[in-house]
């Protein structure tokens, strides 16, 4: 506990200077952590192998080790981030205008940092810099809580981080690490009231979990990412087969992928089999409800815990539908809120499915990959909100921000 | 627990029938509603004496007996209230605009309603009417939960609304009102986690506390206001002494009231007896600092439990300090981010008081008690956000809604 006490009285007073401070100060800060990051990439990487070899010993899945990995080309690729969000608009200190009140009142909201905000993550140590570059260039100090597996890692990117900020000019407890790693002080972490603003989980949907169940803070939940596809009845076979087989296999591990194919009926024998067949010819595991199975014999039988399942794998669900409302009921009983597209040719089937689908972003004929902080044009991205409070879908720097109104009067008084 | 699922489930039901409702749907509901209420006065009176004798039989101070008491009056302000939110603008379908991406889809962010809106009160029967009014036009469902000493109050006029709403075509489940009134039912409702998409809490600081403890919902914490006047040096005697009179006097009760009053030192002599006197003469109790002791002995001391108190009365505690940064230091360690105050002439003071001060309503030369959503021009308020995400400042329809990504493609797939 002494440790996130003082790590939060630190960064409270390095967020009050932070939101005064100039775009200037914070961009040049930027660039200078971005080139020492590069610099001491070698001392990075021997940090992050004594990492590996830990995470090996424990004999931690490939997959994991990858997410854990760090070498010269994406320490490179971290930089250049970091260089890109230097390059981003300063959300801070904009207003869309004021308004003067019939007693004249000057009363406008302009855009603030939200202070100190809490990253807490699982392996992967590249979300120690870039959510630090993208709280700073915000104006809110941050403190980070990395997993165990990569604390050497994580270590050696905060420390260079700091050290870097703090030559230009950025304050002492900006940026920080919680280098205790036990869960106890995970969960204290949560409750840290009165020194983090907002705590956003980075992770697994345990993670998210944990955090939802334990945090008193305001925490913004992201990624949980079951999504599907709709293929209604007039849907366009290549369309529906190119967009199927990209919503699911140009990235199957992350949260804006396909996890479930839904088909109407009335067209599921002639649009089916040659969207499946694609799906297969890149390796995709079919996992269909029984109509499905009957029109492609191939598929393995969904049971009911699939419809619910992010696999984040190259697997799918495929389930038979009657028409575009059992579609929505199906998608707003399993879905999270994520993403969700359908492929149609019928006008009012893809204003039904934008105005009833409940969910961060609705598609009409294109793949669900497209949300993501870089396509929506953010520049960068802190993750995905599932949740509709704050923040929905991908969270750039203007989602790290809150805003104050600020009011000039000249001596009014309420009547 | 079986009647907040219960509950849960027929208000998530009609959460995403109320999210297609037509405006004009909403608006002839709500007439129909303040009509009901209107019609039926006699019988909530009644309901509502009987919950008055029942808390002058538990010696319920009077102040709260106020709060909890309904008459003609104020069932016809209730019913005047609804009138007026069937007249806002309904912020729900709108859009800010869209943007092409380079390769042709078209993304816009469209409003929508945040689905399920939990409200948690105390004793202010007329929370029911104007959270449940506010919630269905911004297209919400609600669950209510009220105190158990207003809980006859509240059945009748929870029923007449549901009844008077259904007429009209508001679907079931769109408003009801928790029966149980047990401590242990409030804290599992804040943990409806999959039912409830937001929970406010409308009361005192210590059912805020509560329910920032325990909730696992999003919560938008509301209300608590220790909020500062500074009279800076360069301060206008007679816009000090009205503004300061005003902020504390004019509704001592409310959360926009002032709590303190800061002075510099370098005029504390010449404007602060003036402002005291003006004080005292309203009959307030003034609790100054050892050095507003010497300069006006008719003082009381204030502790340091003061500098923290929302009194909500005729009492005001008052501190010498040395200039604007001590004043900002003071009111960062006490403010609760609600609304805070400069008297000046100065012009870097004004700026510099605006950008520093982390509050939701920054004022330079008027009252606090501005802070409110009819003054800001909302037309209505459910409250006032103290934290930092989602809404801050007056809540009003805008903040009961969320956003959607609506993404319309011909065929785009991610490379």
């Amino acid at each position: 506990m002494n440790e996130l006490i003082t790590k939060g009285e630190k960064a409270k007073k390095a967020a009050r200077l932070l939101s005064v401070l100039p775009t200037g100060v914070k961009n040049t800060a930027l660039l200078t952590i971005a080139d020492g990051l590069a610099e001491n990439s070698a001392y990075i990487i021997e940090q992050n192998s004594l990492d590996i070899e830990d995470a090996k010993r424990r004999n931690t899945p490939s997959a994991m080790l990858d997410r854990l990995l760090l070498d010269e080309k994406r320490i490179s690729a971290m930089a250049e981030g970091i260089r890109q969000i230097a390059d981003l608009p300063d959300p801070i200190g904009r207003s869309d205008g004021m308004v003067k009140t019939p007693i004249g009142l000057l009363i406008g909201k302009i855009r603030v940092p939200i202070g100190v905000i809490g990253i807490i993550y699982e392996a992967r140590p590249n979300v120690t810099a870039d959510s630090a570059a993208l709280c700073l260039k915000a104006g809110n100090a941050v403190i980070l809580r990395g997993g165990s597996d990569a604390i050497r890692s994580n270590i050696a990117i905060s420390d260079i981080m700091c050290r870097e900020a703090q030559k230009a000019g950025i304050p002492d407890g900006a940026v920080s690490l919680i280098m205790d790693t036990s869960r106890e002080t995970a969960v204290n972490f949560m409750k840290l009231n009165g020194y983090i603003d907002l705590l956003i989980p980075r992770g697994g949907a345990g993670l998210i979990k944990t955090v939802v169940n334990n945090a008193t803070v305001p925490v913004i939940e992201t990624g949980a990412g079951n999504c599907h596809i709709y293929i209604e009845k007039t849907a366009d076979l290549n369309m529906a087969k190119r967009i199927t087989v990209n919503a699911k296999t140009s990235r199957p591990s992350v949260c804006n992928a396909a996890e479930t194919l839904l088909a109407d009926r009335d067209a599921a024998k002639t649009l089916l089999p040659p969207v499946l067949t694609a799906l297969e010819e890149k390796g995709v595991e079919i996992r269909g409800c029984p109509e499905t199975r009957e029109i492609f014999p191939h598929a393995g039988a969904a049971s009911g815990d699939d419809w619910g399942t992010e696999y984040n794998d190259y697997i799918i669900a495929v389930k038979v539908v009657n028409g575009i409302d059992e579609a929505i009921e199906h998608i707003t009983k399993y879905g999270t809120k994520h993403s969700e597209a359908i492929i149609t040719s019928d006008y009012n089937m893809s204003q039904k499915f934008l105005a009833e689908v409940d969910a961060a972003a609705v598609y009409v004929n294109a793949s669900t990959r497209f949300t993501d902080g870089f396509e929506f044009g953010f520049g960068a991205e802190i993750g995905i909100s599932t949740q509709k409070i704050h923040a929905r879908g991908p969270m750039g720097l203007n989602e790290l921000t809150s805003l104050k109104y600020i009011i000039y009067g000249n001596g009014q008084i309420r009547e």
